[in-house]
């Protein structure tokens, strides 16, 4: 089935102990819809300024994505710029200009409100609502948020929260949405808020997904070198959204599934910078990593 | 087949956020026999003092555990005092008197030299490899280490890690240890100095099994509260060496499940201060909790 994502599309510039990359295409649309792309057809709504590169469309439309929502406005591009520390499970964000996505609001087209899956990447919760509110009977609707929307738009989030079935958070950030340390404690109370299902990203340590009757607990594929996290989390939910929509169906199983998947590729991402790895990355890596995954998980090893 | 542990007995004064408890019965040696008495015949090899108590040695001979290697000496029994954090990873050592444990040096008996499963505790390297020469061609034998003598006896360290079939430490122990902060090449590093198998536990984000040719990662198992985390590692060994030694033999397969049942065991000490948990463990507990265990990482879920 489609799966439609709206969600920053931006140049990034990223500092990492292993080096530093400038305005490099980046933001959590393009990870996401690249990522996802290698598994279902992909409709992507973001604004892009004037200053949108010709080679960063072509590469996105060389995947198959559907550009019709992808809107170049006057000004410029998304900027970022992030500064990973040593330890590669923080960073600091040193620059963030919205620029073309200040006041966005995107319309959709009468066959992209008909997508099945949803995805509302990590932007203003009254854009994700205002996008939301557009769709047609979704199959499923899973969304991204951080820190920032936490502690600046809590009641916009809230109201988001009560319509989304999936919601992906950092640890730091479901410790601070549930206001409890606990991450099993703040996992059930995130359940309250609204969605059935709440996966929480712990960057090296793997990811937890809470529902009503079960705990589902994945470790990251263990790296020896990690050159830049940046689009992990974006590129995770997107081979997880793609799983789900070329499965066709949300099961327990099926999530879990995406859930390994989302894994298996997001491990790919961080082996170079920006998109690097993830365009030259085929079915065949995808295949072989998941293999060794499942092993890696495995109680009962063959021999 | 028999299990035979070499390290310490303490009487232990512990703080976390929950509260606190004052000389509670402690040490590595008392949380691995008592969780491996839930599995396999246990003989302990430790020094207490003139103060140990009477119930102690009780409690430990109810558990059905040999004691004929626990030697009353004068002085005290070891004292530790410990402080964690809010965030219960990270403690402080406020107090470490290891008094009876300066002097000591134990021979084992006949039959104790013929273990086939010896667990070498977190105490002075010396120590460690005067008992395990004392052994008779063990089918396995594993140790456990702390940063206080990665820093202090490497050489002894090293020369020991040459004569050991597992090592088990933490994660930031294995770092210093390797002196490479990427986990996984810290772990290929630790495996070129002898052992066959590095585990590293990584509290609440569960273990990582290394071996030559696998990686196995097992969760946490995710608990809505942990009262103090005093002995999680130590019962997580106890429990782990008390499967293998119950199985009776060592494979992918076999350390994979112990690796499963030292999580399971170490997630219910933390429940209570000290041994509590542990002593009113059952064998359906134990049960119930490793199904419980195998359905949080399962791929599938039957429904």
């Amino acid at each position: 089935m489609n799966l439609l994502v709206l969600g920053a599309i931006a140049y990034d510039s990223i500092e990492t102990v292993n080096g530093r990359a400038s305005d490099v295409l980046g933001g959590s649309a393009a990870y996401f819809s690249v990522a996802a792309s290698l598994f279902a057809p992909v409709s992507l709504i973001a604004a892009v300024g004037s200053d949108f590169r010709i080679e960063s469309r072509q590469m996105l439309a060389e995947r198959g994505i559907d550009l019709r929502g992808l809107e170049q406005q006057p000004g410029r591009t998304l900027r970022w710029h992030g500064r990973y520390h040593a330890d590669m499970n923080h960073r600091d964000t040193l620059g963030l200009q919205l620029n073309v996505f200040e006041n966005y609001s995107p319309q959709l087209l009468p066959d992209q409100r008909r997508c099945g899956y949803i995805f509302l990447g990590n932007i203003a919760p009254d854009l994700q609502a205002r996008v939301l509110s557009q769709v047609r009977k979704p199959k499923l609707v899973a969304a991204d948020t951080m820190a920032y929307w936490i502690e600046n738009s809590g009641p916009e989030l809230r109201k988001l929260l009560s319509r989304v079935d999936v919601i992906l958070l950092n640890d730091e950030e479901a410790r601070m949405l549930a206001g409890e340390s606990n991450l099993v404690k703040a996992g059930r109370s995130i359940l309250k808020m609204g969605p059935e299902t709440v996966i929480v990203k712990r960057g090296e340590y793997g990811v937890l997904k809470f529902s009503r009757d079960a705990i589902f607990a994945a470790p990251a594929y263990p790296l020896e070198e990690v050159i830049d996290p940046t689009g992990a989390g974006d590129s995770f939910a997107g081979a997880f959204m793609g799983s789900l929509a070329r499965e066709g169906r949300v099961t327990e199983a099926s999530l879990r599934t995406a859930i390994q998947y989302g894994s298996v590729v997001a491990s790919f991402v961080v082996e170079k910078f920006s998109l690097e790895r993830l365009l030259s990355l085929t079915s065949k890596d995808i295949a072989a990593r998941y293999l060794a995954f499942i092993e890696l998980t495995g109680s009962r090893r063959r021999r």
